[in-house]
């Protein structure tokens, strides 16, 4: 008898008959002899009504309000998905993020989890039933409701099954898995069956909106064997799995673009120990996730500092520069919304050199400038204008055969 | 310096409006010099609305997943009445009942209060906070969250006001306070400016809908001064108050009438010690709220038992009294929701005799028929045809002359 962890997002239980769905899969994993633990998200828009809601009442948000204000649609889906399942005669019990024992720091709204004491689950488990968590929260050391931030029903799942030692999780969504790019953008890409830990967490990264990144990270140091499926469809999707010598490694696994992010740039920095230290922890001190980081080569002992953040945190990482830009001898902070990145992503990368090489040519030869360049072992990126990232994606996909 | 507990029902904070306005309301409080508690509900019809979904995902709805569900609308409202009070600089913290350490029973869905532990609500107003809790809920002794039964955040408020120590409770509501009779029935009714609290508990009781019947009894028990008024108005409402030989006692202060109750009767039933006993024990195991009970002359030792229960308990009721018909000696239960009760109610009745023969005139000149009568000290209630019910009202606050 195996345990199963199955997540379902907001799309998956997206309406009553999306919940029966959700509840008849769920029947048919149990009664086929697994243990299963169920998490969820809030139904469909429910989350983004009640931020709306919000900005209705009021122009200010203290941040332990709106995790109590948002993480009510998960309670909803919990207990409706329960519902659903004792009408088809098995046994479930519902679970907020507090009573799954999901601790976390006190850092609303994007909180970490810090403990999970998941007695409750276990004692539900081996009582035959169901539990289903809401997934997105937890609760603080200081007993406030959380939230992980959006996205992290993903992360609930991923810990809950590290915590469990459970033998799967299934992530169900709206796609049919993992694909070689945005089959949006680019009609011929197609599904892959397996990609590894290292890949899955660069496509996270770089942008690729099917797995939360904390998420993959989580599954990956716990060995908690992974797969992202559709509840629509429910065919088998993309398995997340260890590397693996015997895996057939493209050199190009994945094309993947992100246009969440924009660029800052801090110029006039002074060249010296510490400037960029100092630079970097007012940042971090705001929770300001900052992605890559480009310092240009330094002339006469002053440089320019660029730098990505998502778009959402522009306004706080722009105030957070500025109020040191004396202390850092530094002339202006800018931002820059219009930029969007573009990845190539690969485990095979790493034994085949030429693909920066490619890479740079295919944009060339499409007439589209980089703006700033960065690279992992598995993985390139370059920043390029928002308005060329579709065509990049397209010639990229086609350079590196793909299709 | 005061402490006041303000409760704000459904329609009090129904949208984004009304919630900017009731905290506009706190904050004045607050400002003039006052420690606040405050209670909210559901927005509007949030609950009605879960309640349909829960329909539609599913025809069971086991009692612990149907509180996870309907609890969820008051978190919503505190904190958005959380964010709105931060915009008017008014530091607020929003509790569940669980945080607010609402301790209930396991009786899921009608849940008791078994302890208030209010550490986290006087650690808020020793911080200058105004503490905003979810009505209507708690966590179970087994740790699950209950909901107290429909209108119970009356309860929420009254019992906290008790805890604390409250100087004043004041339930807000869409009504200017409690009339001497439904002004939606009789124009000319007015409204009371005070009424004792056995008058209040005796009008909750017969179906006055201003205020819930369990909160009223806790107010009298534990001396809160309560006031009902309007949160549309702000108008000075109905005082709550102790019974007190200064008050002026009108022999009648209210006509009361009830639609929401059905009448079962048990015919047959063996008139000998304990066979009440095993009928009534037999409802109060399925948590049925049994009201008005009459035994009718015995016969041969042979009787009929009637007695009222809310329309929503009919099944449970009928079914609980069929399972014990053959050790009730009795041979058939039978039910009747096409009636409905009126009352008149006043502290002063207790030395005027001559009430209960003016209610009989008054209704057989109208040409009522009267069904079953019960009494106390101070209330007198007829069952009546439900079609007849307006005109009983009518007819009484004119004969009592209350206008």
């Amino acid at each position: 008898m195996a345990l199963v962890v199955q997540k379902f997002g907001g799309t998956s239980v997206g309406d009553a008959d999306r919940i029966r769905a959700v509840a008849d899969h769920v029947a048919r994993t149990r009664r086929s002899g697994n243990d299963v633990v169920v998490v969820v998200s809030a139904m469909g828009k429910t989350t983004d009504d009640l931020i709306r809601l919000a900005t209705e009442v009021s122009s200010v948000q203290p941040p332990r309000e709106y995790d109590m204000l948002v993480s009510s649609g998960e309670r909803i889906s919990t207990a409706l998905l329960c519902m659903a399942l004792a009408e088809l005669g098995v046994a479930a019990s519902s679970f907020t993020g507090s009573q799954a024992g999901i601790v976390t720091d006190t850092d609303h709204t994007k909180a970490k989890i810090v403990d999970i004491r998941a007695g409750r689950i276990t004692e539900a488990l081996e009582a035959g039933k169901v539990p289903v968590v809401a997934g997105f929260q937890g609760v603080s050391t200081e007993r406030d409701v959380t939230t992980l931030g959006r996205g992290a029903s993903d992360l609930t799942a991923v810990a809950l099954a590290a915590v469990l030692g459970a033998d799967a999780c299934e992530i169900y969504t709206d796609v049919t898995g993992v694909f070689s790019a945005d089959p949006r953008i680019v009609p011929d890409a197609h599904k892959l069956s397996r990609v590894s830990f290292e890949e899955m967490l660069e496509i996270a990264a770089a942008g690729g909106r099917v797995l939360q990144l904390r998420s993959a990270e989580i599954a990956r140091n716990h060995h908690v064997p992974l797969q992202v499926r559709s509840s629509f469809t429910w065919e088998p999707g993309t398995w997340i799995v260890e590397e693996d010598e015997a895996m057939e490694q493209a050199v190009v696994t994945a094309v993947v673009h992100d246009i969440s992010q924009a660029k800052i740039t801090v110029a006039g920095v002074q060249d010296k120990p510490g400037v960029a230290a100092r630079l970097f922890r007012s940042l971090a001190d705001r929770s300001v996730n900052v992605d890559d980081i480009v310092q240009n080569a330094s002339a006469h002992g002053i440089t320019d500092i660029s730098f990505t953040v998502p778009r959402t945190d522009i306004a706080t990482a722009v105030e957070g520069v500025s109020g040191h830009l004396a202390e850092l001898g530094a002339t202006q902070v800018t931002s820059d919304q219009g930029i969007a990145k573009v990845s190539v992503i690969g485990a095979g990368m790493k034994s085949h050199p030429g693909v920066t090489a490619t890479m740079f040519e295919t944009l060339a030869e499409e007439g589209i400038n980089i703006d700033l360049i960065s690279t992992s072992t598995i993985r390139i990126s370059c920043i390029v204008r928002e308005e060329d990232v579709e065509r990049a994606v397209r010639a990229l996909h086609r350079a590196f055969e793909l299709a």
